[in-house]
């Protein structure tokens, strides 16, 4: 069934322009055909077409679900964006399907990528909010400096992941289910070995994320996942 | 440090006439070089460059390691491909990343594609098996259709994954680790009725990947990495 976003739908009933045009104009949706309806902050909402407008699409609501599967445990993923942006955007994609809270773009040391176009990222958050029927709308934080991230972090749990042979812990056993979590990754080169030092300093635990090398995207959906399985 | 393929590489200390090209000609490679080698059956070799010739290059092998890296459990994914490409190449790269041995694309009942480029899928694998340093070239299939796959398994384990309420387990629990697996994911629209029957009374058991829905190249990632955890 088609799904959209419209935060305030229980106020206003109405789609927003953009849905509108969606809804009227591209799937030429008809009145009494049935919608879904996330409003971002975890209700799913069953409702039908009242009006088909192009700029004001009006909708009734037939039912509602709180919370709909909601998850029991909160994850940010902080990441240097990769170099090649499709794989990034490949990451947030896949982050949003298995369940993520939070992603913040990282500036670290070795980053390839300094520059993110946040209206791009927030559109791939929304259309696999969508597609995966994710009630509760994932965060796209703005890009931020490693060393301005570090001080401001302040999740129960907070881990960085890196290649460096010095001690370990794999993520799967040293995370705590149904706690909140915050798992850095770091660019292709790795983190820094002083970002690694100011990590730890700042009560960050070292992690792998299982043997042998990962691409930076894929380092973040095998901890998306790892929590994922975690928290099952 | 650069890394090629060589399967025949201990009897011809020779590149092929491809990997000749791409270190004489493009990354202009030059005598006494070092370089990585993976033949491909496990061994990894340090070598140098003794002759740089775009036909065919002359190595020097330094060191081998055997079974380098070797998983100590066997994975096979089979995977209805995506109708976009791009999406099935990507599940390929990372299901290498992240650790499989062999993939099969599967013809299904609701398959949206019934054709992929061998030559093109080969050179994923095996470009993904170099930058994440795998030695053991993983094995890709020619598509099959699911009837004739499903009496062709050997495996000790194999799950068949899909999003009907039926009674299931979570891959991750009914997993036994350090045995060979086989996981079966269906196209976007699911496998059908009868494939699941058939699957079962093959022996297949259905299993979860999770709550939510995941999308075909999503779920194929999702399995590969919970084989991995599970093997930790």
């Amino acid at each position: 069934m088609t799904i959209f976003l419209s935060p305030d739908i229980l106020e206003t009933k109405t789609l927003s322009p953009e849905e509108s045009f969606h809804c009227a104009k591209v799937l030429r949706m008809r009145q009494g055909e049935e919608v879904q309806i996330i409003d971002g902050k975890g209700t799913l909402f069953n409702a039908k077409i009242a009006v088909s407008n192009s700029k004001k699409t009006l909708v009734e609501i037939i039912s509602a679900i709180e919370n709909f599967e909601k998850r029991d445990y909160f994850l940010h993923i902080a990441i240097a964006p990769t170099k090649n942006i499709d794989r990034f955007e490949w990451f947030i994609e896949k982050a949003v399907e298995i369940g993520v809270d939070c992603i913040t773009p990282l500036n670290c040391r070795f980053s390839e990528r300094k520059v993110v176009k946040m209206e791009r990222l927030e559109k791939i958050v929304v259309s696999a909010a969508k597609q995966s029927l994710k009630a509760f709308l994932p965060k796209i934080n703005p890009i931020t400096d490693f060393a301005d991230f570090i001080v401001q972090t302040t999740e129960n749990q907070r881990f960085i992941a890196h290649c460096y042979p010095t001690p370990k812990f794999p993520l799967f056993e040293i995370c705590i289910p149904k706690k909140g979590a915050l798992v850095m990754i770091g660019a292709e080169g790795d983190f820094s070995e002083q970002e690694i030092q100011t990590a730890e300093n700042q009560g960050f635990k070292s992690v792998s994320l299982g043997a042998g090398r990962l691409r930076t995207e894929t380092a973040g959906v095998v901890a998306v996942n790892t929590i994922s399985i975690l928290n099952r």
